[in-house]
């Protein structure tokens, strides 16, 4: 149900012309009240597409009351004629949805470098409100798509109330987030402040860990909206974790659809001394192209996981070092452990120990292989 | 002519059967003086193979009479057995040689986590000593080969004296180095001092800023041994100029060799505010997978170039960045510039300049695209 499985949302997904291929690529989510509270995170990007500069601004205010997105075209170095094309996209859905352009929220995603098509762009707002339903969030999630092989949303019911969203994004997914962009909606009453802590913590612990390959957007968006439609104002924790869920599970789904990807691997980084420390190491692992082509290979190469660790400013201490792959501690005390031929790499889930022997805390970062696929997809992009 | 183009310097390469192929995997180059001067550069990886622990130790008195070279096996991660192995070497070729085990250097390069075969090994130094030469230098470069295509050499030649060298190295290649092994050798008469700031200062520029795949090894080495055999002690500066120009052509050879690659791109960076910042810039373009990929496919993709930069921490305002490939300026003030259709990708060699707008200083990073023959190749790793 996406978008819309939480009352007082309405969405739609419409083919505005704006990829060439004919598909979906513009969506419309418009909150219906009577809360129009929202949180927004971007990408740590330094170079910020149109339309992040433009949401952020508009997330300042604590209040969104519509949220327009295409594919087909990221609008990012385009310049001030790009920012003014995004200006002139909220004005237009102002305009035929009757807000205050300051209200709307933008995302595209796409070729970066290339201005958008506004002659397709604007008509395709104006058929995407004419169909704006309560039922249109799978529409809305799928005219989202670049090289997505499927359409992402998950949905967490609370007492009375729910979360719910949708996800984009396959490539360039990286710790500041990826060319990921993602809509949540509740129905709890909840203020903007709640929404805020609620996102930061989930995003935290699920779309910042996962690191596809390494590349950082400079489109990357998540936003949450609230619609208070259920009247029910859970409390905060118990909303929080609802969040949470629901982003885990996207960010499942973004790492499972990763371009080119035939395995899923889960870095699991145990007794560290910090988190921090965790989450270095994780991403050290995730971001070394030859354990991924490893892994491509069936091959546990463990020495590419202490390679990887060892380029970290982590505390632990090289004769100490454990790894499991899959169940198997092929690498003990720094050293060849137990025999890597019981390590069954057959299944598409790769599951990785790395043991710091250093504190007792832990991260989990989530990444796939690389693959000869992920080459030639990344050799002709087009969205 | 490697590294018997100097004076006072014996060489040899055989096969001691450490690797299955029966290919050549042992080197020995000896230094018959009469000056024993040496300086070494060593991985900044943490986890360090037992022969960089055990060089690097020997180094601290900078005398060196010898260096053992291995393919076949990397002797990481084999725990205090491993080094063991790496003492008995030493041991080994200060019996045959009649020098001390402390004045020996040892380096080894195949796989992380496997004991070396040293029932192979030792014999395998007797044959090779049996074997030096003064002309053995070519043959001792093609015994350090892993997945290399070519063996690498170089040398210039001073007013009576000559810097030589050999390097391996084919994947892993990292601003920590790589599974680079490099032997320079010289007959100028010059101080370990000396040669310690001439390597350091050559390093630097050379193999420092190559960076095929991100990643870092567990057992990079290069070595700078003198022998005086010349009787002549240049300048310092010419000397230094002398070792980075061998440096940098055996970094091109290392970079034009990589796995796998198809382009070899060089990474210009301009007008930064310092040094650091244009190595760092440099850096973050070259480990770019998306970009590399691009470039595999010759698509000039400058956007991909900016959202690398934008990962970075180098002062610069995005809206005044430009970017050229092949001489075209495709980004101009942090958007679209010249026709992208202008420039001519069929080439192997590719030029980034990446104009920062943000001070005076330049660095130029060196790497190559990513290609499926690189998956292909690290998919089923063996040396």
């Amino acid at each position: 149900m996406s978008v819309t499985a939480a009352k007082g949302f309405e969405a739609a997904g419409v083919a505005a012309g704006i990829k060439v291929s004919g598909s979906e690529d513009l969506a419309l989510v418009v909150n219906r009240g009577p809360r129009l509270a929202a949180a927004g995170v971007f990408t740590a990007n330094r170079v910020k597409a149109a339309p992040v500069q433009w949401s952020e601004q508009v997330l300042r205010s604590g209040r969104v009351s519509a949220v327009v997105l295409n594919s087909g075209g990221a609008n990012a170095c385009t310049g001030p004629e790009g920012f003014q094309d995004t200006h002139a996209t909220a004005e237009k859905a102002a305009e035929v949805l009757g807000h205050s352009a300051g209200e709307i929220a933008i995302a595209s995603t796409g070729l970066i470098g290339v201005r958008l098509p506004m002659d397709k762009l604007l008509p395709g707002i104006e058929k995407a409100a004419a169909g704006l339903s309560a039922h249109g969030g799978e529409k809305a999630a799928i005219a989202i798509k670049t090289t997505d092989t499927v359409h992402k949303t998950a949905v967490v019911q609370g007492d009375g109330w729910a979360v719910g969203g949708m996800a984009k994004g396959a490539g360039m997914l990286a710790p500041g987030l990826a060319t990921m962009l993602v809509v949540l909606t509740t129905d709890a009453d909840i203020d903007t402040a709640g929404l805020d802590s609620a996102l930061r913590a989930a995003t935290r612990s699920t779309f910042d860990r996962v690191d596809s390959d390494g590349c950082m957007s400079t489109n990357d968006t998540v936003l949450l909206l609230a619609s208070g439609a259920s009247g029910i104002t859970p409390g905060l924790e118990v909303f929080a974790e609802a969040v949470r869920e629901v982003c885990d599970d996207l960010a499942r789904q973004l790492i499972g659809d990763a371009e080119g990807a035939s395995k899923d691997i889960r870095i699991e980084v145990i007794n560290a001394a910090s988190e921090d420390d965790a989450v270095e190491v994780g991403r050290s692992i995730a971001r070394n192209n030859l354990l991924k082509c490893a892994l491509h290979g069936e091959d546990p190469n463990w020495g590419r996981v202490l390679s990887a660790i060892g380029t970290t400013s982590a505390a632990f201490d090289p004769d100490r070092l454990n790894v499991a792959i899959n169940g198997v501690w092929v690498c003990r005390n720094g050293s060849v452990g137990d025999d890597r031929d019981l390590v069954d790499m057959r299944y598409r889930d790769v599951h990785i120990v790395a043991d710091l022997a250093a504190g007792t805390r832990t991260a989990t970062v989530r990444t796939n292989d690389l693959t000869a696929d992920y080459v030639h997809e990344n050799s002709a992009y087009s969205s």
